[in-house]
This record gives C-alpha cells, sequence and structure tokens, in this order.
C-alpha cells in the first residue's frame, strides 16, 4: 500500500492532473470506475489502477475474480491529495494511450471533425463523444485545443476517446493541409452567414470544422472552406458541445436518409 | 467601499451561491460581465451589481455614462472570499427573477422542454439556451432538478434564462397533470427502445421530457409518453445537453420544413 505523497507514480500522477495531458512516463489518467470499465471494453492496454483504500472493495467486485489489472491500493489521506476523489470515485487507472494515424482519422466513411481551438475540456470531451455516437471517421486537435489526454477531456468523452480514431499536434495550416490533400470538402461551423447544416450536403465524406468558444474558426481553416450556422432565435450561440453535436446529427440523418 | 467580509449582503451572496439558488433577499445572483449585459438587454431589474476593485473602470466603461444601476465596489481581496472570482470576471449582478405563469411557460407555439432530475447545472443551463434558440415555448424545472437560479445554472444558460418562461418547484405528478390538463401530447427522451426523433412527429405542439444524468425520465411522465431515442452507435449515451440540444433542433427542423 502506498502512503506517502512522495511517492514517484503520485508525484508523477499530480503532475499530469495539473498540467492536463499524459503521466511523464506516458500514460494517460482515467479517472472513475466508468472509464476503467470503459478502457477494458476498449481493449486498452492498462499499466495500473491506483485505488483509494477505502474504495478497494467495490474495484474487486468490479473487475471480478479473473482480472490480470495491476491494483496499487493508496492511503485514502494520501490518494485526495493525488486526485479530486469525488470525481475520481476512488479509481484511477493508468492506461497506453492509443494510437492512430491520420489516414484511420480522416479516411473513414462519416464526416472528420476538427477542433480548431476549443477550450473547454468538458466541451470536447462531450465532442468526441458524439462524434463516434454519429459514425464520424475520426478527430483532429489542432494545435491550440485542449488535450485529449487532459483528463477532464476523458471523463466528458466517457470512453470514446479509447476508440474513435484521432490525432492532435498539427498546427491549423498543417491540418487544412492534411484535409486538402485527401480532397476532403471542408465545413465550417459559424455564428452566423453559413447556410443551414438542414440545407448543405453533409452526407458526403467531409470535414466538419468547431472553433473555440471565444474566437471561432481560425483564418487558414475558414479560408475555401462553406460556411454552417445553425438556425436559431435570441440567443448569441449554442453551448460548443451541443452545436458540434446537432451538426453531427443531422450528417448522420442526412447519410441515413440517403441511403 | 466594502472592506469586510462580515458585510450582509456579502454573507448572503456566499450563501446563495453555496447552496446554488437565490440570496436570501430573493434575487438571483448572475456572475460575469456578459450576465449584466444580458440582464440589462433582458429588462430584468437589476439591484445592485457589485464590482471588484480592481474591475470598476472596466464595468464603468461597459455600462457607459448613462447607466443608472447601482454600482457597490468591493474589496479585491473581500471580493474574491464571496465569488470565484475567476469565472466572475470581478462583477457579479444581483436581480429580480423574471416570474411566470405555468401558461406562459407550457403554451407557447414551440415544444415545452421538461427537465426532469436534471442534476448538471452546466447541462441545464445549456438546455435553456437551446430552448431559447429553437423557439421552444418554456421550461419546466420539475422538483429533484438543479435550481435555475444556481449561479452555474445561469452562467450556462448564457442570458436564456432571463427571457425563457420557465416555472419551478412542481412534483413531477403535478408537472405531468399539468401537461395533461393543456392536452399537451409528452415526448419522452430514452437510452433505448424510442422512436428516432426523425420519425417522430415534433412539428406539432408537444413536451419533450430529458431525464437526469443517471436515471433517466421517471415514471410518471413517462407513463403514456411516447419514446424518443437518438439514433447513436458505440456510445451509451450522449451528453445530456447534447441530446437536449437535437431534439430542440430536430423539432425546430420539422416546423420549419412542414410550413
Amino acid at each position: 500500500m502506498l502512503t506517502s505523497p512522495a511517492n514517484p507514480l503520485l508525484k508523477d500522477l499530480r503532475r499530469a492532473i495539473a498540467r492536463g495531458g499524459l503521466t511523464d512516463q506516458g500514460y494517460l489518467v482515467a479517472e472513475t470506475f466508468h472509464l476503467l470499465d470503459e478502457a477494458l471494453r476498449s481493449n486498452l492496454e492498462v499499466k495500473v489502477a491506483l485505488v483509494a483504500e477505502s474504495a478497494l472493495a467495490a474495484v474487486r467486485d468490479r473487475l471480478g475474480r479473473s482480472s490480470r489489472i495491476r491494483l496499487i491500493v493508496v492511503e485514502d489521506a494520501v490518494f485526495r491529495k493525488a486526485a479530486d476523489t469525488e470525481s475520481s470515485q476512488g479509481v484511477i487507472t493508468l492506461a497506453a494511450p492509443p494510437s492512430w494515424t491520420p489516414d484511420q482519422a480522416l479516411c473513414g466513411p462519416g464526416p472528420a471533425l476538427v477542433l480548431n481551438g476549443v477550450q473547454d475540456p468538458g466541451n470536447a470531451g462531450a465532442m468526441v463523444r458524439a462524434a463516434e455516437a454519429f459514425g464520424a471517421s475520426g478527430v483532429l486537435f489542432v494545435k491550440g485545443t485542449v488535450s485529449p489526454f487532459n483528463p477532464k477531456t476523458l471523463r466528458a468523452a466517457a470512453g470514446s476517446l479509447f476508440r474513435v480514431p484521432f490525432i492532435q499536434g498539427l498546427e491549423v495550416e498543417e491540418a487544412r493541409a492534411a484535409l486538402d490533400q485527401r480532397g476532403i470538402p471542408v465545413y465550417v461551423t459559424l455564428a452566423r452567414g453559413g447556410a443551414a447544416p438542414a440545407d448543405a450536403d453533409l452526407a458526403r465524406k467531409c470535414a466538419l470544422v468547431i472553433g473555440s468558444e471565444a474566437h471561432g474558426v481560425s483564418e487558414p481553416l475558414r479560408r475555401g472552406g462553406a460556411g454552417l450556422t445553425i438556425p436559431t432565435a435570441g440567443v448569441e450561440s449554442l453551448n460548443a458541445a451541443a452545436a458540434a453535436g446537432i451538426v453531427l446529427y443531422e450528417a448522420q440523418r442526412q447519410r441515413t436518409t440517403a441511403s
């Protein structure tokens, strides 16, 4: 049992949570029981699960006897210092992040979702969840977007980040080039002035670009892209995750109706 | 200038934020510059704006010279104790809550949105924002749902709670009776087994019920209601705010296409 906050594994974990990314060892930090289940059903390579002493029986029950997952029990007080126990529920899984090629993320049959500066990890995670739900080929996290490995993004994605192909780290010009090279037409969501999604041809292979909550889509992705504006009344904008969900839903509805 | 955390107004404010509701004096707590603007453009009766000393020039700029809003300047350190300054941006507006009748909330032309146990204030706020955006008649906060006056709900609603008719405090059986008495057909969102929203008749006057994130819709509202399930693949569910946004969007799309 770990009883010292100075334990190197716990220190590495705290740093990862603080900076919102992978641990120094290169593992993703998945909080909650649910994400442990999702990591297992998604065949992620689980390195270890850190379990608060008081949550051990529940975790063992959940995993079943045949589980080969390595558990490290952590004294409750020490666990609380490493994590937000309320949101972690006393279990934190460290797992090897999945790895995808740009072709895997961009070239499947559904639309590719491009996150261009989305800041809120809850929004970004909900968008990836909607991307999986509506059959997107994958997700591109353009530089300047919150990390897919931010523990809060992972939590909001509710397991979808373990399955949906995604790539990260491309500059916005590189992202644009990656789409152009593959002949993928680009739709850009705009606060005003674009076509209604129901009037655009979203049944074909395309990329759907969602901009940052404050500044929208940046110029290199806007250039030559077709604008999409969800028809609304009264509000300045929708919540970004709701807007992305609606555009992905509409694309899926058109594909289903067309077939 | 207020320099004491023991000031009765500040104590009242802290209690309202802690319990997620109105102040003892019956005012709603609206954080951020944006919500102050929205309160003014929505003709809310603004009681007072509390302003952190360091934000005073910016608030005065924003309000303009002709403003008659009463400002109370609060020493920065004292302001920080009363609020989460990062999310409040140094300004907190106290305003009289709008008041609506059940008929106003339920009887307009668009669908009535019924929140039946939604727990997360960010989700509830985003749903009200979508309700306004897509022309809902109003929103019913059934007992057991997060308060519309939780400062986090108000923030996520981005001003829509100042304009969309809503009522709160009905028990679930009372909510059901209020809909039945008015002859409003009920659609209930379900994780599985319901009709696709695109195949349901959402162009007619109806109520759309969204259940709690963990337990869905409760029995008295489910009874006799028609089920709606957004067609998804791979995920257990969508983010609740995204799901509500999609159903409201679909209803609006059908009304527009039908007309």
